[in-house]
């Protein structure tokens, strides 16, 4: 008899596995349930299709070639037998039988496997909030859902929204909302945008960029209370601070795995809170696999089990899980956290391990900040991107890089996502041999300059402290000199306004250095603190006691500065 | 007495070098000679320059800034001195001293030495042809080049030019001459262009680019003479094909190290015919380094010495050097002949060993051919790319990639060049968690995928042949079925024309496999031939004896198509 492998999902992880198990040995039997209407779609598009970039929800769940991938196109194409509207209902490990129900019909069904993948995704995370049941609070995950959203704010009455969270999917959700004509609010409760994606000063750079593009951002602010009208529909979001007008809310403070299936038949949950699986995504039955954003994962850099739901990943695992099944595996080493966006015209990526994270899990961690055009500033249309490279003092290893800016971001954060798969160290990142030409990147790439800054620091040639030091030197008054090394006109168009800041331009500081007190403690900076770092050696050079110079310089400078008019 | 450290050529890594040891340690006195009036600027933008997307020439020799880094400059905010308009003409190895002339003034001079760093470039290949010293052939390498070329194109009367080499400068060139509203053709000895970047199908599809784009590339075609008319300006360009008029020619075959010098003073030359270096840039004088387009490199992937002038190498080299006269000496261990142009709208990016290049080295090669959107398909703004994986039979090991396309092809060269440094086999390539949102990469990146492609083909699961196999099986009227099985429409769009080709849609294949023949060879293929594999495995499941599939489908077919009107 033919072996039977039944997926219970069919997004991304379920429907990938299908059609390579298939594909591998056309005899095997695959059958795949799915509890909504839609398979194999493209769920991270969804804000893209509410902003209305993407006109039909059709094309999310199209081939390239726009043939829709529905239970017809499974079965002829594919071979797989897929039932949507199936919701599973008890997997009976002992005789491997999976209990599930037709939505449409309520009819009870049954179905026998001898391998199962569960690939039931998560879900987004609805906290028992008051009111938190009143019409027009949307979560966004499936297309379904997408679909509600876009024909409410297509209906022209949504004049005000609020989305709660300022992670990933909320940011995003920002254009999608503004293209109707919806004033947009995003409420967060810690201090800064993307809190979970990126460190304190990089968040805090993100949204200084969303409050120029006119976004109104709440940090530090909680939902206590939704209250509605007299027909259930929302009208007010109430924060520990603020009352805010709402015709939509968007819930977007995260996704939780979907367990329960698992929980229900015995199998491990893990420490992540999602479906415990092994390096193959094998469950703690070695005949139930489990993928995609029901399952966990391994951080490579800390070996740790994370929960990290991601499309990308999630294909990833339904390869793997075709591999067992066939009997031709490969392990699944793990994931880097890896995260990208787009916010309102500025990239936003992250790999690896963020300072904080890093710093967490025991690291002694050297970090940098390194502004720079994407490409040679003479090139026409380059536009700045801001690296911060977080390393490991002892081994000198990359852990983590954070690229935001207008600029090409997404290649930097995917240069140094491989090059941590393979442990490199700082130096190692330093001499890759990279793509250049004036169109692409500046003759010593921006990863390969971040690199250089990250072991002059490691080797104790630079010394670089953070932005947030400085400010924390700033507002207590203490006794320095934050010294501006630009021009007197780059000074004019924008700097820095404190009492402790001098302006001694780079090419004057040699003779201008008996004039500086030698003992005191000097912080140098000037656009991205390359000249900074060149007047710490320089006044290293003339016996000063005690020069630093500040990461990043005024592009990295996460707080007020003052513009010429 | 303070350490003297003479840098001979002032253009990338030699004023790398500079900054670097005076930032290293502002003791030691470092003097720079530049033969030219310039120093320290972006010589690959002069292409730009020409083509007025950077309107001053001033722009590549300025800091970010906008200081123009002359010799002013380099005194006062470096603590260098330089000299330009001062050629060496001999270095006394044993009594540590170079003799130069300043230009100027007809001046000898004398500098003596600690640490001597040669960085005096390479130059274009003016071969003997007959005419070549007629006015207006030019060659692109400096400022000064530049200047000259921009002056004669805007002065409005070059209507027809001929660029002589289809290489990355070749090609840049096109669409800095089109600005000015000239003529041009492109002659190139060899068959396709980039011969030396790409493979020859690669290739094919990047002069089918061209044609397209309305340029005339001559291949397989030889100068063998150049004429001028009575004022000795250039008027044709004789072929062993043709008669070309034209007013302008560039010669773009190749650059030379510069090698005079460090051959004149008994250092070694390598077995590249640049300077003779090792792993700290030291020759076969210990107290002579050489770096830039005057050195030579190592190949990281089969550790032969290479000649590679890059701007990217030479600035590592700069910095190499630096460290090793300061005393905290960092190896460099080589370069992946990483290339990357836009031409005309047209990305072109190599990193890494192409097919042919791995062959002769002895490699036991497989390839792949992978086009897909650089975005999902139902993103706006989606641009095709086309990969080629070059990977080693016995180690599974990636050996280079080629990426062609409007889309984003440097972010795809870049992971699989970092990939590479690192001995990334094509499991592990797959395996790497790239950045994903919609607006930067499908779910599973193009390079992911390319790395499925090539796991199924070491595998033997997908039998893909190059479309260069097939043709020539086409040519030869051999008896096989060449089988699309695309839709109707997908069809009529464009097509393969030739008796061999058989449509049979994908989702009818497994009903009508029973009418094609069990035992004949079967090529199937497909847009991009995804569903060409499946088709593959769809037939080897019901027994047919030779069925493969046409790596990269109609996509990647570099010959005639048959497109609807």
């Amino acid at each position: 008899m033919a072996k039977k492998v039944l997926i219970i999902g069919g997004v991304a992880a379920g429907a990938k596995a299908a059609s390579r198990i298939i594909r591998r040995d056309p005899e095997i039997e695959v059958t795949m349930l799915e509890r909504g209407e839609f398979v194999s779609y493209g769920a991270c598009g969804l804000p893209f299709f509410i902003e209305d970039k993407v006109k039909s929800y059709e094309e999310l769940i199209s081939t390239p070639t726009g043939v829709i991938r529905n239970p017809g196109f499974f079965k002829n194409v594919k071979g797989v037998t897929v039932h949507i509207k199936t919701e599973a209902k008890k997997i009976d490990r002992k005789n491997k039988i999976v209990s599930a129900i037709n939505l449409s019909t309520g009819e009870e069904l049954e179905y026998p496997y001898d391998s199962l993948v569960l690939a039931v995704g998560g879900t987004p995370v609805m906290p028992p909030i008051d009111g938190i049941n009143l019409k027009n609070i949307n979560k966004l995950s499936t297309i379904e859902d997408g679909i509600i959203i876009k024909e409410r704010l297509a209906g022209k009455k949504i004049k005000k929204a609020v989305i709660v969270g300022a992670g990933l999917i909320g940011l995003e959700m920002i254009e999608a909302l503004k293209h109707w004509g919806t004033d947009v609010t995003v409420v967060e409760m810690l201090d800064t945008v993307l809190p979970a994606l990126l460190d304190r000063d990089m968040g805090l750079m993100v949204g200084e960029h969303l409050k120029n593009a006119g976004v109104r951002v709440l940090n530090s602010e909680a939902v206590i209370k939704f209250e509605g009208d007299e027909n259930g529909n929302v009208k007010k979001v109430i924060t520990n601070k603020n009352e805010l007008n709402a015709d939509m809310v968007l819930m977007a403070i995260g996704v939780r795995p979907n367990i329960e299936l698992a929980k229900n038949a015995g199998l491990e949950i893990g420490e992540s809170g999602a479906v415990f699986v092994n390096e193959y995504l094998q469950t703690s039955d070695s005949s139930v696999y489990a993928g995609g954003d029901c399952a966990e994962s391994t951080n490579l850099l800390t070996g740790k089990k994370v929960y990290a739901p991601m499309g990308s990943v999630a294909n990833k695992h339904g390869r793997i899980i075709a591999d067992h099944i066939i009997g031709d595996p490969l392990s699944f080493p793990g994931i880097l956290q890896t995260g990208i966006c787009n916010v309102c015209g500025y990239n936003v990526g992250r790999t690896g391990l963020s300072q904080r994270d890093a710093s967490a899990f025991g690291f002694d961690v050297e970090t940098i900040i390194s502004p720079a055009p994407d490409r040679p500033h003479f090139y026409p249309g380059n536009q700045p991107i801001i690296i911060k490279l977080v390393a490991d003092k002892k081994t000198r290893k990359i852990l983590g890089v954070q690229v935001i800016g207008p600029g090409d971001v997404a290649k930097r954060v995917d240069v140094v996502g491989t090059a941590l798969t393979f442990g490199a160290t700082a130096e190692q990142l330093s001499t890759i041999d990279l793509a250049y030409a004036p169109p692409f990147s500046p003759a010593l790439d921006n990863i390969i300059t971040a690199a250089h800054v990250m072991m002059n620091k490691l080797s104790g040639l630079a010394r670089g402290v953070s932005p947030l030091y400085v400010k924390e030197k700033l507002d207590n008054n203490d006794d320095f000199i934050l010294l501006d090394v630009r021009s007197p006109d780059e000074y004019n168009s924008i700097h820095i306004e404190h009492p402790n800041v001098k302006l001694i331009p780079l090419g004057k500081l040699r003779e201008e250095a008996k004039n500086l007190p030698i003992d005191k403690e000097i912080i140098a900076f000037c656009k991205i603190s390359l000249r900074g770092y060149e007047a710490q050696r320089i006044l290293d050079g003339y016996g000063f006691k005690d020069v630093k110079f500040m990461d990043g310089g005024v592009l990295a400078w996460p707080f007020e500065k003052v513009a010429a008019d």
